[in-house]
């Protein structure tokens, strides 16, 4: 038992007291965790589209003031009443979405998508009694995603951390809690991409680039990357990608592109880009017969998906995921081993580094599209 | 070596003159096979819808006179040069689309879109020589889909016969041809539903039934039939169905009614209407996570699928079948040992039986929406 148990934790914590506004460094509150949950004292987190997207908060229910971070690794400090899978010491990853063990998804083989603990980007409090674990003087201040990493401490369910092999280095495989991971199964767990086969990558931010890294581990023959900005092509070859094609270097479809290049179209295709053209192409430029297109992206809230349904007809499959289709308690372990195995390359991913007190440089790298993931150490 | 082996046979053919006219009963004379041909005398021959459509030739270019019919069974009466997988008195199974055995698609485990012998309704020829094999004093009479199985004799590409089991009746499973195992296979190859789950079925004419006996086969515990025709659901009891919904019950859409029906969306989905609408509510009537639906319908050829992404990023999947996925040489035999083994129930698809005479009669049944399938014995 740790010495803290039980107690109220001061710690550090990045606080957002207003949509779009430099993050604060402020000293906050951490109140012990309760039943069914954990409190994990966090030594590397990083930033993701999704955190800065809600901080930006121009497209939803602004819920301030609130800590974001969802990217990290940890150490559990103490538990709650009721938790036995995990104890003070175990190195974990936080989870932004979760998995229960009890409902119908997770009972099922085939879904990740917990109906307790599914990602809710709305509710800024825990479950347990519907309040915040952080605070200052007395004032709440909200959780995100069940995660909230940018504090030192932070108060998460059981059900949304995984436990992993404490020989692995959190400076590295903490990116493994969300985008890396999620682009990584769409390929792996998803699209199954059979050795020797080829796949279209739509999109080469961090989460395109862990899906054609999952191209690579299950050993594809070609690797095609799509992007609209040609930047991003030469660090893709990093990853894998073996061909590039830009939809503004053409003045036809991008699938009829694809399908020219190989033959009547790729065997898998992976949607990373949150842009419905993007999705749409994606799926038609899957070969008839075989072919699988796997969606990714987030879309924006009105878009419609629209095809002709003889491109279904002709044995394609579409289909979309969530996290990669990984269950975090139960698969998130096994990824970390695979770079632990030296067969997926972390280290790629990062490209920053930056205290925890110049957090927000790490909102200026990503606002500027510069790099793909930036490690905040909370130890400076 | 038949005695006609090698000569033009002269025998009554069922002719189509003109759009919509009554089939004329005449005599015709059938070529000899050539180089990867079969001559064929067929015993048995069904209607399927898609005879009609084309015979109608609304909706594309009359291609006339021509001898349509396309679910049959019958007895080889001779090879053309390089045939080596059937002889004469072999039983077989003539099918509109073909497998060759060495194209991509053939050679792909998952598809059964032959490059060469694909279903082409355009096409009122033979593939070796562009001809036709059937005449009338010299005109030639167009073929239908490579088959034209409304003649005592006709002549198939040796890549659209499947080879059945000699003891199995070709008056029964000669409708093992087209729909029905187009329906089966896309439930048992392709939604393949686990025992106990619950399988929606859209549409419940022959195609949609067959679908239903498949659902039932795999052990379904739930099957809901969903047709606009609420005269169809006493029937669809037979082939397993449990219960049924009429979209025009309802003043929402039905996959809302269905999710409602079953806590949140059936386990797959089984379209075999061809209405875009009912395509668009077996998708989204399946349950997140897990839910697989199948479409099978033909559609319109303006039809376009829309939905909202999150409905697949929610870990739904959508396919399309083509003839149940089933391979034609490679699979189709299985399927009447299905029937040899009483599994699969055909006699519950056989409504009428008409002599060769009367062929016109299994027409009106079809345009009058009576019964499933009309056998016509060639033999009267
Ligand atoms: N980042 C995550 O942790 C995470 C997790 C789950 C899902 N997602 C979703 O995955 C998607 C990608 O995430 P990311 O972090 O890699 O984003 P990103 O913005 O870094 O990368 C997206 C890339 O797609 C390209 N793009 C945009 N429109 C395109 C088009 N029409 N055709 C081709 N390329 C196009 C952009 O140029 C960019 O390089 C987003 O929709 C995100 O919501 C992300
Ligand atoms: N018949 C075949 O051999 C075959 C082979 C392959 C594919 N197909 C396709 O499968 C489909 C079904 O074939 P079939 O022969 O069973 O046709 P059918 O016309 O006998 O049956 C279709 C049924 O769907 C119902 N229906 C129509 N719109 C509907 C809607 N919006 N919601 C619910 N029910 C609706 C009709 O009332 C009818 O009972 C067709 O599109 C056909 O082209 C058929
Ligand atoms: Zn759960
Ligand atoms: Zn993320
Ligand atoms: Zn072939
Ligand atoms: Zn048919």
């Amino acid at each position: 038992m740790s010495s803290t148990a039980g107690q109220v934790i001061r710690c550090r914590a990045a606080v957002a007291w207003e949509a779009g506004k430099p993050l604060v460094i402020e000293e906050v509150e951490v109140a012990p965790p309760q039943t069914n949950e954990v409190r994990v004292k966090i030594l590397f987190t990083s930033l993701c589209h999704t955190d800065v997207y809600f901080w930006e908060a121009k497209g939803q229910n602004p819920l301030f003031p609130r800590i974001y971070g969802h990217e990290a690794g940890g150490i559990v400090e103490s538990v709650g009443e009721g938790v036995t899978d995990l104890k003070p010491g175990d190195h974990v990853l936080p989870v932004f979405t979760g998995e229960c063990k009890e409902c119908a998804h997770c009972k099922s083989e085939e879904s990740n998508m917990c109906d307790l603990l599914r990602i809710n980007t709305d509710r800024g409090v825990m479950l347990n009694d519907g309040k915040s674990r952080f605070s200052i003087n007395g004032r709440p201040i909200y959780h995100f995603v069940g995660t909230s990493t940018f504090s030192e401490y932070t108060v998460i369910h059981v059900g949304c951390l995984a436990k992993i092999n404490p020989l692995a280095p959190l400076d590295k495989v903490c990116v493994l809690s969300c985008g890396i991971s999620t682009g990584l199964g769409a390929t792996l767990n998803v699209a199954k991409p059979a050795k020797g086969s080829t796949v279209a990558v739509f999109g080469l931010g961090a989460v395109g680039l862990a899906a054609a890294e999952g191209a690579r581990i299950a050993g594809a023959s070609r690797i095609i990357g799509v992007d609209l900005n040609s930047n991003r092509f030469e660090e893709a070859k990093k990853f894998g990608a073996t061909e590039f094609v830009n939809p503004k270097d053409y003045n036809k479809p991008v699938q009829e592109v694809i399908a020219e290049m190989t033959n009547g179209g790729v065997d898998r295709s992976v949607e990373c880009t949150g842009h419905i053209d993007a999705m749409i192409s994606a799926f038609e430029c899957v070969h008839d017969g075989w072919g699988v297109a796997v969606l990714v992206g987030v879309p924006h809230k009105d878009a419609v998906f629209k095809t002709h349904p003889m491109n279904l007809l002709n044995e394609r499959t579409l289909k979309g995921t969530f996290f990669g289709n990984y269950k975090p308690r139960s698969d998130l372990p096994s990824v970390v081993e695979k770079y632990m195995s030296k067969e997926l390359e972390v280290e790629k991913f990062i490209t920053h580094t930056v205290p925890f007190s110049e957090i927000n440089k790490a909102f200026e790298y990503m606002l500027r599209g510069e790099g793909l993931r930036c490690i905040i150490r909370m130890e400076e």
